[in-house]
């Protein structure tokens, strides 16, 4: 990726007039403005839309600097000329959410019956309405299929919808620090929110604008609430820690001693001037009511019919949405082989890293995007160097056995190098497990759907038989339980291919006997205080390990440098690699 | 430990009266009224006294039925006959704290100024506040040192502060569930509190006890954050999920519609029965004050003059008071070389695990209370089984180098049997680390000052030289990273003792020649796919280590069953045992 150019997006809020949605809860809402902001040019072939959903208090000034108030868009770091949302070569499109109080119609505006403000008249919506809003703005601007709809929070959770509610208009789900289903946690903190607003004796059961009023310290302590869980106890202690404001000592009275309190009473205090405490009663009982599971026996069921490629993204430090519920996503994605690429990022910013982590994210964004795109209009991409990649002798052997067009995970993946060829050369549909978060993130960057976690742990969502072939090369020596790893890629894998260093090679033998020292040689090149192998398995013990667990071998080659070895493999065999099936 | 038994506790509140008290903040408050409850008898001597400092909205009431309305004390589960604070050994005592409203004097009590309640008059307080009331009181009952001092939560920070308050008169602390400074994050949630409450218009600046009322709904919803605050995701994700209360789909309307919603309002509004919202104020805010290190350079320069005996426990799940500000505990009273036992117990239920989790906490509370009570009395026990420790030859060696009296860390202590002889029988000032959390248990239930953490990255915390003798049995071959491990054992340890079985025993290296697999025998018995062995080291690699580190060799044994092997070591030896300094 280039590095982002300064161009100055403009930042012009529209408005799209509907007639009327039909809600989820039974009403029937018009008529209804749709406030939004477009980035970029929509190609010739409207192949290249993208639509970004906000977070809960987010607006459709995404990005560029907004005309009105000179600020920039609350994700003006990811879209624009050569970010991760390129506009130069994508058309972005953000709108305020059903029931915002940022241009769409909401709780504020005026309901024509009454010719009031709907106050606590408006009807209640879901996340599927505002889905189902957007999916008429992007139709009256043209747009058929989505090549993505992205967003963190409250926008993940529009951005999975999407996908289940129409799976033939939308190419990707960008899912970020996300879920598929408000928690009890989640929802607490929410009610916690709504009743310091409605215990506001400024409230009025919601009929605050005729009295020139509003429930502004309700809607301030509910704020400050979220703050806390936006952020993270780290992120707090490295921004706060117990410094006092303004002085050295207590003055012991109930004034915001401490920074972290004087924060957070003005960020309540200026979250008033800016949104709508009836918005705040409703966009946080959709977030609520959100389960994408709700009509479905499971979560993979409710993703069965979902057609779109997917990037979940977590971060470490996010308690609000913690990365158990972006693996709930990617598991039940996994269980019914969707396309699915994951990665937690290393962040201290808790919730609000989605934000604020910028590099890393473009990096995934970008990758993810292009590889989108390319799919889409069925473009190859310029090849994998096979020079690099059979430097290993091992990999032509395997590469060789593996079928044209055959699913294919690789344990171990790297930098997704391999995954690419196999895609590339044999048509494959392959996938990638890697534990290493750079590796991940570069073989994602690559467009590569590679998955972020443990070989060991990592395989349990697949459904037996998942792949044509499981392929775990010169990683069996560092697993802590290499049996239970054996059978469980023989489980998620019709074929397995395994490769190993042999450690009753001639020369690891001789090295024990004559030097009297754990064996250091050009195939175990490691001091026994410092290497990465922690089980050491010979030809014979493999093969032996194959018999009383009656697995198949289909096929094996030995090797010693370049060359293939055919006789006494357990001494001379430098490398085995074995083709098996259960 | 035996069976609770299920006599009944009688529960009396008194009232102890105090002329005054000087204050942190600067003023002096008086007169005092304390209400406490005592279990149990002080012995003749005095030396049996417990005092149980309770948590934020607890009181008095700790143990037994009250007389009052029947209820069981709010550690009934811990205090009684044959329970925990076994009050058939001890006498315990528990006062409600300075600025409550359960009976010590507090903001709803009457200023004889004004002969009104204090309200917002009220002097602001401090944690140390509260410990130089309880002094008083404890004083009052006749007991010059107390055995303990234990609570969790603010209850913890009590103890903690009696430790550096008042060195010799209190021999151990119980610091459960619990921080030496309230954090940004802890003082943010407090705050949110303090606002809620403040921001109800029946607050009337704290004089609400004149209008007959009370910031009930403020009160209310500061309480709702508090619960979310004392439970984890998990609990409440397996007490509600998304259970609806009493239907089957949503109204879509804003009554409590979730349990969860429901059970937060039940539960804020009962607790404005109970409590006072002054009190909550000013409680929060001394919490919020309260830093151990305040007056010190660092929180090890704090704990220097304490001399009691530590037992600190936390709780996995618990994120309010996480387990890292219990390890900060921990490793600054390892810094000056402390007695500190630590156990990080599994659970699933939050904060409030301090006060659900009863079994394994009695466990611990037990043997450590019964530890204290004979080192205070400095009355032997009965002595280990020597049969059963010596079963292994290598500990005859090792137990026959250690000199008397000396401080020894003994790793992978398991269940603490060989620090336990070493304390009986060479009189040394024995600790351990262990990973396991139920060996840890069972070590200081024995009394042993053990510390649940991995060896190889639980000593940083130590000084250089802070033992005589590190001992590493059998378990340099189960480490990740040997060489760090030992370099930091040299560091930490005048002289280290380290044991290991030799990989070039000649059995191995015949078995790995003649087998052509991975070696197996008596020394390695396990199969190349589950062995926990995963660095193998020889004699010859050992002293190539040593002499290309310049580690001092001072003794070594090398042993073939039970005897003594003197020639060709690295070809005879099973095990191999090394004196060594740096």
């Amino acid at each position: 990726m280039s590095a982002p150019v300064s161009t100055t997006l403009e930042a012009m809020t529209q408005v799209a007039h509907f007639e009327s949605i039909a809600l989820e809860a039974g009403a029937v809402l018009g008529p209804i403005e749709v406030a939004y902001q477009t980035y970029g040019q929509l190609n010739a072939d409207c192949t290249n839309g993208i639509l970004i959903c906000h977070a809960f208090t987010g607006d459709a000034h995404a990005a560029g600097v907004s005309e009105e108030d000179g600020q920039l868009g609350w994700w003006d770091n990811m879209i624009g000329p050569g970010k991760a949302f390129d506009t130069n070569r994508y058309f972005v499109i953000c709108s305020n959410v059903l029931g915002g109080c940022r241009g769409t119609t909401g709780p504020a505006s005026i309901d024509p019956k009454t010719e009031q403000p709907y106050g606590m008249h408006f009807p209640m919506i879901t996340v599927g309405d505002m889905v189902r809003l957007q999916k008429k703005l992007v139709e009256r601007l043209g747009i058929t299929k989505l090549l993505a709809v992205a967003g963190g929070s409250m926008g993940g959770m529009q951005a999975l919808e999407w996908t289940v509610a129409f799976p033939d208009n939308v190419a990707s789900c960008l899912a970020i620090a996300t879920t598929a289903r408000h928690g009890a946690q989640q929802i607490a903190f929410n009610e916690v929110g709504r009743q310091a607003i409605m215990a506001d004796p400024e409230f009025y059961n919601g009929d605050y604008y005729a009295n020139q009023s509003k429930p502004a310290r309700g809607l301030s302590v509910a704020r400050m609430v979220g703050h806390i869980t936006y952020m993270s106890d780290d992120s707090m202690r490295t921004k706060f820690g117990r410094r006092l404001r303004g002085k050295d000592s207590f003055d012991f009275d109930f004034s915001a001693e401490f920074e972290v309190e004087s924060y957070l009473r003005y960020r309540g205090s200026r979250f008033v001037d800016r949104f709508d405490a009836n918005s705040y009663l409703y966009i946080t009982k959709a977030m609520d009511y959100y389960d994408l599971a709700a009509n479905h026996a499971t979560l993979p069921a409710a993703l069965e019919t979902s057609r779109a490629r997917f990037l979940v993204i977590s971060f470490t430090s996010d308690w609000l949405y913690p990365s158990y519920q972006s693996l709930e996503i990617v598991s039940a994605l996994r269980a019914r082989n969707k396309d699915v690429a994951y990665v937690k990022l290393e962040s201290n910013y808790g919730h609000d890293a989605f934000l604020v982590e910028v590099e890393e994210q473009s990096i995934l964004v970008a990758g993810f995007l292009e590889t989108t795109l390319r799919m889409e209009r069925h473009e190859p991409r310029s090849h994998a160097t096979d020079a690099d990649l059979f430097a290993r002798k091992d990999f032509a052997v395997i590469a060789n056995w593996v079928a044209p067009n055959s699913r294919v995970l690789n344990l171990g993946c790297g930098d997704g190098t391999f995954i690419a060829w196999l895609g590339e050369n044999k048509a494959c549909d392959a996938r990638g497990v890697e534990i290493d978060r750079d590796l991940v993130r570069r073989a994602i960057a690559r467009g590569a759907s590679a998955y972020q976690g443990d070989i060991e742990s990592g395989l349990k969502d697949y459904s037996t038989g998942a792949f044509d072939y499981v392929i775990l090369s010169q990683t069996l020596q560092q697993a802590r339980q290499p049996l239970e790893l054996l059978n469980e890629i023989l489980r998620v894998g019709k074929h397995v291919i395994v490769g190993f260093p042999n450690f009753s090679h001639w020369s690891v033998r001789w090295s024990h006997l004559v030097s009297g020292r754990s064996p250091i040689n050009e195939l175990f090149p490691y001091e026994w205080y410092e290497s990465p192998n922690i089980h050491f398995v010979t030809v014979k013990d493999f093969e032996m390990l194959c018999k009383r667990q009656n697995w198949t071998v289909e096929k094996k080659v030995f090797l010693s440098g370049d060359h293939e070895v055919s006789r006494l493999p357990n001494l001379r065999a430098e490398i085995a690699v074995y083709l098996l099936r259960k």
